[in-house]
């Protein structure tokens, strides 16, 4: 099998180096390597406009993702697209808690003006007795619940359907003025693009923290920065609109705002973890074994072998 | 009873307004009340001299502080010293949370940069997998351990005398190679003055992230801030020599330093936590019943109201 990686410093498949495996690099930019044999692909974080460089690889089968959200990225059939479900549960939820936690202490009131020393002693907030209102109960609205059980907060549960525990989205008008916090934890569907709108956000009581890890577009972001420009609303952002936020951004300038630009899964550990899934991912594709984290064709992608090579892309037309 | 209580807005005792009981209010600064009738004092934070007003308070019986630690406060025979054990574990113990989870996901170089723009996307630390060595077992030490267990950390006890699953401080030497995240959360003694000096932090591994909501005096601050200048160890201080650090001080001024001026047990929940405690103390004092939290002297302390008045005290003579 011949596969496509980027050249990140900690991404190394197990069984490179073996006969069965050839690797080669890609980081998305500059010349791109001869594509008509790759079998596999693994676009880089952010990549841009996917249908183009699929179009070159005559043999692809399998585009493997590194993210869990997939909805900027269609593969024509019979190809078969893979994501990263689970693999980032872990680091995202616990940007989440890093966040929430950083926010209502007022850490960033301190790490600004520390120098200074001029910040008188205020009390802040605590997340110890207030209603966290989590929307979204995947794998990663699940660990942002294990890590949220010692601080003493009340959990509130949302997702698309309601079931035992679980409110149903229709459910937030009722619940919204009830949260100190707001996580967003969704993937971004037709039902909950643009979910955090004015009325949405209108219902927050003052001072309520909105925390988003999903995708910018769940959110109609000049209504949220309105709110946060007026400081009635203060926010915790991983994702945005655009992603990343370019320097000068409105949004990177407010103090009641901590942003970071979609690093809530890009922690140390995320290259051995990501190199084992691709790992295994060749091993099957090899073996002609079920592919796991299908999302969309055959968990058995066919050979391609009986089509043409198509013409090699020249590095001027990939973006 | 007459309490002389500080006048912070939220600290309202439950029976005040009530014949049994009389609640005068001092900063600390400024002219002090009639001083001669005063049975139970709350001196403010951060109070220095509590000698000298303790004289000028003939009938005064029990000083009642609104901290756990006591180091800095001597009361003569046969006065009565409380502190407030347990009223901040909770408060303290997610303070350290958030400074843990903020340094080890870098949002400090995010706070501070968010603006520019200009900082690349890089890999953080995180909590998960992290070995966390914890000196200091009581109320905080617990209340610590019981947030961390969500995160998937390895966390290591230590405290003066070994016990099933705590570690003794005779052990430090070996135990120190060995963690990413160190939290002092040990009272200020003979045996734990100085207990962080050269050789503590050369054990440390480079990163390792020195956690303080202990006392200043716990650590050797020179030496720490030597490992700090030349960056291979970083350090989330609640606590400081002096305490607190004045502006401009050194130890505010590193990037990898994140300093709070004594602020970790101070959050919105704070006074009816006091304020709960005091109103008790004073119902106990009236009815002859034994005072909680009692550090020094009887938990009955005796009626004064044989001696002679002393003189009243000029604002000019208190520090």
């Amino acid at each position: 099998v011949r596969v496509l990686i980027p050249p990140f410093p900690g991404l190394t498949l197990p069984q490179e180096g073996s006969d069965a495996l050839t690797v080669d690099r890609w980081d998305g930019t500059g010349d791109p390597p001869d594509m008509a044999e790759i079998e596999l692909w693994v676009p880089p974080f952010g990549f841009g406009d996917h249908a183009t460089v699929i179009a070159s690889m005559g043999r692809l089968r399998v585009v493997q993702l590194l993210t869990v959200g997939y909805d900027d990225v269609t593969v024509p059939a019979p190809l078969t697209l893979c994501n990263a479900v689970g693999l980032h549960d872990g680091a995202v939820a616990e940007w989440v808690l890093a966040a929430i936690l950083a926010s209502l202490r007022e850490l960033p009131a301190w790490i600004l003006d520390q120098r200074r020393g001029e910040l008188d002693r205020f009390e802040t907030a605590t997340l110890a007795g207030a209603t966290v209102l989590l929307i979204g109960h995947g794998g990663i609205g699940r660990e942002i619940e294990r890590r949220l059980a010692g601080f003493d907060a009340e959990l509130i549960r949302v997702a698309a359907h309601a079931r035992p525990g679980v409110h149903a989205t229709e459910e937030l008008p009722r619940l919204l003025p009830q949260a100190d916090v707001v996580v967003l934890a969704v993937p971004l569907t037709d039902a909950t693009r643009g979910l955090v709108g004015v009325d949405f956000l209108a219902a927050l009581p003052d001072g309520a923290l909105v925390v988003n890890i999903a995708r910018g577009a769940v959110v109609d972001q000049p209504a949220l920065e309105t709110e946060l420009a007026s400081g009635r609303l203060r926010a915790a952002l991983d994702v945005a609109t655009p992603d990343p936020l370019p320097p000068g951004a409105a949004l990177r300038d407010l103090r009641n705002v901590l942003y970071t630009p979609h690093l809530s899964a890009v922690t140390r550990s995320i290259f051995p973890r990501l190199s084992r899934l691709i790992g295994e991912q060749a091993t099957r594709l090899a073996a002609g074994e079920a592919l796991v984290n299908v999302v969309s064709g055959s968990d058995r992608p066919p050979r391609r072998a009986d089509q043409p090579t198509p013409v090699k892309l020249r590095s001027s037309e990939v973006p």
